[in-house]
């Protein structure tokens, strides 16, 4: 591979036709868009941040494959958790995918455009091969 | 190019005199500060969240044309919208940029240190010539 | 060095048990979590925002020694200042570490999961040697 080479891979478009790609491929580095725990219908799923971050790191699982990456080529995570009480509950769901080598990581609470408990993006390294 | 060389290249300091670069090149990565809809005299414009998303789309254009790069180049952006309320007008605005292949993207709802309705990063990917 | 080859090294685990590296490198950037001012014990340092935004550009310097860069390599931060009002003094404060190419930047205001005036994130570009 040419390191000039132009590498940029749109992953499909936003299911709810809003403008982004759920994710973007840029060289060796692989962008997710934001996730919420959506369900089916665009509902966010029932059960609090914990059952909220499991499905968005589902979702994520799902999207990295796409890209042709796994959960262990994340290397970067920012998190936006609207209630700073939420955080252990958090951390504990979070941590069952990231037990080593976890990925750098910021978290802030903000609010979010729906109601939901948490959201994250995701930066994951990863050759094309 | 060989891919060890390093490339930094950092764009006008803030006009306002502020620490930051408008922009900075990193290999080929262009990371763009976050931007608020100023006008002249560094008054916020006027017309809300639709002029100001106007108004820095406008300003990225330039600021990446400085970097050798596009708003097609673009892969990532971070929104922060203080008004969950502005998602809607937000997009409608932001559409227009970005009709297909959008960036990845992420929005929160936070404040901001400005009385602005938006503030925009972003990230392109665009290999030196 | 041949571009395709993946170049992963994770700093150490966080020092109070939580699941993300203190940094991660990936390829040519290294991304640094999210630090607020600890000082000993995990309490944030006395004095407000200017004294915590010093220790954190410390701890910065000290973990991007870790990794082989310096804070000259740092193209980009991520600012949340909880209190809009230390703005000024936070520009102060952060201009000591940046006085020329200084990195690109974004600022924020949103809350944080523990009660500090504020965090920030780092990228740093640094090619492997």
């Amino acid at each position: 591979m040419n390191s000039t080479k132009k590498i940029i891979e749109h992953g499909k478009p936003s299911e709810e036709d809003l403008p982004y790609s759920t994710y973007v491929r840029a060289g060796d580095m692989i962008y997710v868009s934001g996730l919420v725990g959506f369900g089916a219908d665009f509902e966010i799923v029932r059960g609090g941040v914990v059952a909220e971050t499991h499905q968005i790191l589902a979702d994520a699982k799902r999207i990295l494959a796409q890209a042709g990456a796994t959960l262990g080529d994340v290397i970067k995570t920012n998190v936006c958790l609207p209630n700073a009480d939420d955080f252990d509950a958090f951390n504990a769901a979070y941590t069952e995918y990231f037990k080593s080598n976890a990925p750098a990581r910021a978290i802030i609470c903000a609010g979010l455009t729906i109601g939901a408990a948490v959201e994250i993006e995701f930066i994951a390294y990863c050759p094309p091969n």
